[in-house]
């Protein structure tokens, strides 16, 4: 069977391929010519777009070995990766190196399409913090973290809460700070990003829709150290708040 | 205002924070540790990876001057990439050179988890052709394909039919044609895949869930051309179909 989705009186509809036709659901015909086809998957409700940068802090990029990137380097993450406060994140057996990462993450409001950047605070809901796990065992580029780094099953926490954007007067001077098992271990401040967030609402929406719901994990500072199971880390962002996570 | 997404008898709630405490919507009461914290963002009814293959077919590698990858070469693509067949993909201004993709999609089931290659199809709903435009000007790295690249809005034409896979008994022996106002410009065929559709899923599912409706673009043979507005594009997959876009 050949499975169409077209849009038909403004919303979306299944069809199947019949006698060189499209026989809908409900049993009207359509030539080819005359459907808006979409996609042929499953339309969804609503689709969340996860991004993620890599080396938005000179501090962290130096820490290791790379200069400072000249363009935003992001990728992609999946909602598979996602998981709440206070939950546990596998560390997979017989890997050397998993550490965290404390990122404030952008939560946007408002479709945002080509945004100046003086204007961007408009389309931002509001942040939480994440801990944007890596796998560094499967790192063969800084520029590309694969999958297998990046996008495992429930390795970035989110959280604890969402907090509206007036109640973070300046996004840009936050402290950051990661503890493990008590001890502190990375300190930054969100002044220091190399790419800052109103720039990243520009960029992004220059060229693709930012929807509501859309998350911008803005990167980490330097200070990043290797997590055994039974860790417990603390990534905090002032203001916004304290994200606990087991190391599983 | 700070808002967390917890989950109260098995189904995700709104709740605020209040004097150190969750206030549900519903006006019960819930102390942080009593909680099971999800992401404070408005949950998913469903949502959809889009997975993309690099340099997955040795022939191409080799046109873009490029070694074959030893391990899948992967990044994901936001639902803002995808249209329809028959839709129109803007080539922005002054660019110098933009290239289609044909690329074999595969649409996913069944939710995939450690899935082995000799299961691997019983986890495929069917097949559908992808284009996967890529905007060479802005590319710094092939394994970094950036968001400009290859995540603009309505970029990756999809379709136009889902085709079950019990209909393509042999999806790895399909010959792929690409042609540019009527004239052919990319011929290959599935059977020189790097990483096949058996060993795609395996890898996929060992390290992240793979849900109903997530996609695999399994990569393009060489031929790749420049595409000026106003081209037709028809991406063709034997037994597959035949995905017709225009450049605007």
């Amino acid at each position: 069977m050949r499975h169409a989705r077209v849009l038909v009186d403004g919303k979306p509809q299944h069809a199947v391929e019949r006698d060189r036709a499209l026989l809908l659901d409900d049993g009207r015909v359509l030539a080819f010519d005359a459907a808006t086809w979409l996609p042929p998957v499953e339309p969804l409700e609503r689709a969340r777009t996860i991004l993620a940068l890599g080396l938005n802090y000179a501090d962290h990029a130096k820490e290791l070995a790379f200069k400072a990137p000249e363009e935003p380097l992001v990728f992609l993450k999946g909602e598979n990766a996602l998981t709440g406060h206070r939950q546990v994140t596998k560390r997979p057996a017989d890997v050397k190196f998993m550490h965290y990462e404390c990122e404030l993450a952008v939560v946007i409001g408002r479709t945002a399409r080509r945004v100046r950047r003086d204007a961007a605070y408009d389309f931002i809901a509001g942040y939480t913090v994440a801990n944007d796990y890596a796998i560094r065992d499967y790192l063969e580029n800084w520029y590309r973290p694969n999958l297998r780094v990046k996008n495992r099953d429930a390795t970035t926490p989110l959280g604890p809460f969402l907090v509206d954007r007036d109640d973070v007067p300046d996004p840009m001077a936050l402290q950051l700070q990661t503890t493990v098992n008590g001890e502190i271990t990375q300190l930054g401040n969100t002044k220091d990003m190399i790419f800052d967030v109103p720039f990243l609402v520009e960029y992004f929406s220059s060229f693709m829709t930012l929807q509501p719901g859309d998350l911008i994990l803005t990167g980490t500072p330097d200070g990043v150290v290797d997590c055994q199971v039974g860790d417990v880390v603390v990534t905090s962002i002032e203001r916004v708040g304290a994200l606990q996570n087991t190391i599983g």
